[in-house]
């Protein structure tokens, strides 16, 4: 099913969703970042992953410093509208460490 | 490498992280939930997934009612220590809806 921008449910969670994302080719998760409708709009607008920095309340794009862009294919929306998934093409490193995937570290249980 | 479950930073989203849910075998995503520090503990102890729910308040184990528990096979951390993945394995249906993913929608662009 299509699902339009307008149907997100940013208001459940104070304007800002949380954002998978994920290696269209792999399979692989790479980060778990997050969109407000700005953030989205401009992802579905310019075709790159832009998110809502909650730590430096601005909008990003992945890749702005480091050059590792990453396009988004295909947004895919959850059951109640207020978590998104962006599958992107690239093989570029998402992580600050230069890890392919920010998701390198296992549980020690 | 190994975290340990003290260095999870839950403090930095208000004591309550996301999680991803991945199928270990299909990669597919599954859902999107959060976890608190005890929701995180019953998932190691008891070896299935277990979330906090934010709309309930209370502490959730997936498949509690309708049975489709999902049994976790290995707990990925991010980069910053705020952010889960569950590697579950199983093929019962995780969305209320009956699909086994929630994801089941496209984004209309």
């Amino acid at each position: 099913m299509l699902k339009s921008i307008d149907k997100i449910n940013f208001e459940k969670r104070n304007g800002i969703i949380p954002v998978i994302v994920q290696d269209i080719k792999t399979k692989d998760i790479l980060m778990l970042g997050y969109a407000n409708r700005e953030a989205l709009s401009k992802t579905v607008e310019t075709g790159n992953a832009y998110f809502w920095s909650t730590s430096h309340n601005r909008l990003w794009m992945k890749g702005e410093e480091s050059g590792n862009i990453q396009p988004v294919e295909k947004i895919l929306v959850d059951c109640d509208s207020d978590a998104l998934l962006y599958l992107v093409d690239s093989a570029k490193p998402v992580c600050h460490t230069g890890n392919r995937s920010c998701f390198h570290n296992e549980l020690a249980v």
